[in-house]
């Protein structure tokens, strides 16, 4: 497999990592925390260290990522660096597959930048710095909604005119593929089996919840845009389009303010001021107001979308937790699953008490659905791009 | 309770109705169908007849109405109009219960008018026209979401910026409110029980499915505008508040075109061209494509928001379709139900098939869920408003 270089600027940090025959030598991410700009670096077999860096070194993160991989292949003796691949969330057909990076994709992803003006211009960026960098090296897309790239038909069309969703690529195409991939290919060593219908629900800045029958996506919550589906930290997810017509009327806005809006302005920090689940928790055992009903709102939807996703199922055998909070928030978690015993859905106050930081099984022995939380590995997935796309072209 | 005229402005027809002691007397219909302007006119105990009309008929149909009101009261002996109750479908908390319509109404319904400029414009017009003809008799409004105004805040609220949402009074208001409440109503009469844990889908040209615990709406798929939830005819449903930024971008929409495009070209009219049911059915049978995703499209949306409303209940005991295409489709009920069971909805294939235009039951014996079909009465729920007002104060 080679050395690979991993490049992940996501929606709250960007995390690089060198991997070399499919395991992590170097890993190193950059965080805007409240208290200023973070870099953390950790070599295989040693502790991750933190330390503060200037915001220059924060926007520039590609050239110290640059000089540590420099160093690291020097110091590990690795011949050389063979792939780089960089994961891109973007709406469009042609991004739902993992893909060689050259002039032309280069060139389709440019002219999707006005339909994600947030989010396209930084991997634009970063795709450039690795250009000017490695300009030899073979270069790789991991697309973040190829998982979902054959959901049928009646989950992948919105009801707008069929000529408008054609003429405009607008379809449902879904996230967190590369995450939700991930749980697939380690669902099996972890508990013994492959479920028939299982659903997953990755709960980090971004929220979604997916339905996966015998291992391949067949409905998701997130559709064109990562902005929309179940709400999230900063960013609405799904609400009536009369609403929003409403509102950019009342406010008098343009239409790309709009789009602004529903990602900043969304929301459990749109509902309490606070986007930080451990915080709200903290602020719910205070029973403060804001908080409690941000949370409430924010497991109600979760709850609704995994009784959903069970009808792409025809029921369900699995359900996993994964991303960040999923797997660092036993309180969060009981707020999710609690009530939904009649979809067979029973958890062990102990075990999920107990369960901190690692994966393992939450639910009780009886339990109809098996209950598993899981860390998410979308570097892993994607230090297995490389091979995927040779294999498929 | 008296004489009460009902006027019911409905998105593809206007009903009105004479109800005396809580039993009609005189119904008419107007409906603008594919083949001209049709006026239906039925008097208790005879058989209904319909002929066509003008356009300029239609248009001023309620100089129709007075007319045939006129020549009920003095051939029925019926001494007086005591009240006149007209049914109102407006977004905003002050619309959200049954109300006596004076000088203030209407000045806060003509304060709507921007925020739902497909609907009230006519139901102003209705109001006026009723002023004009019977200045001095009693006039109510029959509120659409009234039936929801007490659901919880984690199902009223959207997660959008808490001040925008109160600054501007958006909300998940629900409708459907007088359809869901008369199956409440009726419940109890038709299977001898009241179930705690009800869902009630609503098929019509507006689609909903509504939950209903006790009693009393807890949850409800229509939000701030009856064009969301669910993809309805020619309604376009939830869609992706991206994907509609994306849209207006892309066809250089104005703000309030694109709440048009929502109500007029969505639904199953967008994605095969063709919004009747019963047609869609007959090109189904013939492998049309088209329709067959759309019919495909319509019962998957209503299967998933059946599964979401049981997280509302905790579970489910009684599962109610209501409305035209429910009470006179055996097969799209069919299409609809199928494929539930993993949340105890068996339908018997007998039962289904000769349940036609009448109420009943259509589940197997020991369905877990008992699966009910029954006719809407909104008209009747209207005749009860008057006492329901004075009632309330």
């Amino acid at each position: 497999m080679g050395t690979t270089l991993i490049v992940n600027p996501g929606s709250s940090s960007r995390k690089y990592a060198l991997y070399n025959d499919g395991k992590p030598v170097l890993e190193l991410r950059f965080e805007d925390t409240k208290s200023g700009f973070e870099m953390c670096s950790q070599f295989s077999g040693s502790k991750q260290t933190c330390g503060a860096v200037t915001q220059e070194d924060f926007f520039n993160s590609f050239k110290r990522v640059v000089s540590e991989v420099e160093k690291t292949i020097s110091e590990d003796k690795i011949l050389s660096l063979d792939n780089i691949v960089v994961r891109v969330v973007s709406p469009g057909t042609y991004f739902q597959k993992h893909a060689i990076i050259d002039a032309e994709y280069i060139q389709k992803l440019k002219q999707k930048e006005s339909s994600a003006p947030l989010h396209l211009p930084a991997i634009l960026r970063e795709i450039s710095n690795i250009k000017s960098a490695y300009p030899d090296v073979n270069f790789y897309a991991a697309s973040d909604s190829a998982f979902h790239q054959n959901m049928p038909p009646k989950a992948r069309t919105y009801t707008i005119l069929k000529s408008d969703a054609e003429l405009y690529d607008i379809y449902r195409f879904g996230y967190h593929g590369l995450s939700v991939s991930s749980v697939v290919r380690k669902i099996h060593p972890l508990i013994g089996m492959e479920p028939d219908r299982m659903i997953v629900c990755h709960i980090g800045s971004g929220t979604s919840v997916t339905a996966v029958k015998q291992g391949k996506s067949v409905e998701t919550t997130m559709g064109f845009s990562p902005t929309s589906g179940l709400p999230m930290s900063s960013r609405a997810g799904d609400i009536d389009g009369s609403a929003l017509v409403e509102l950019m009327r009342a406010k008098n806005l343009k239409t790309m303010d709009a789009g602004v809006y529903l990602n900043t302005n969304g929301g459990l920090a749109a509902l309490s001021g606070e986007s930080d689940i451990r915080v709200l928790l903290d602020k719910k055992s205070q029973n403060d107001p804001g908080a409690t009903l941000a949370l409430e709102v924010f497991a109600y939807h979760l709850q609704r979308a995994i009784a959903g996703q069970t009808v792409a199922l025809g029921g369900l055998d699995v359900l996993v937790l994964t991303a960040t909070a999923s797997v660092r928030s036993p309180e969060l978690r009981s707020l999710v699953l609690n009530g939904l015993k009649h979809l067979g859905i029973e958890i062990s106050p102990d075990r999920n008490e107990v369960l901190l930081g690692k994966d393992g099984v939450i639910s009780l022995r009886n339990s109809p659905v098996k209950v598993v939380v899981m860390r998410t590995d979308e570097m892993g997935e994607m230090a297995l791009v490389p091979n995927q796309v040779k294999r498929a072209g």
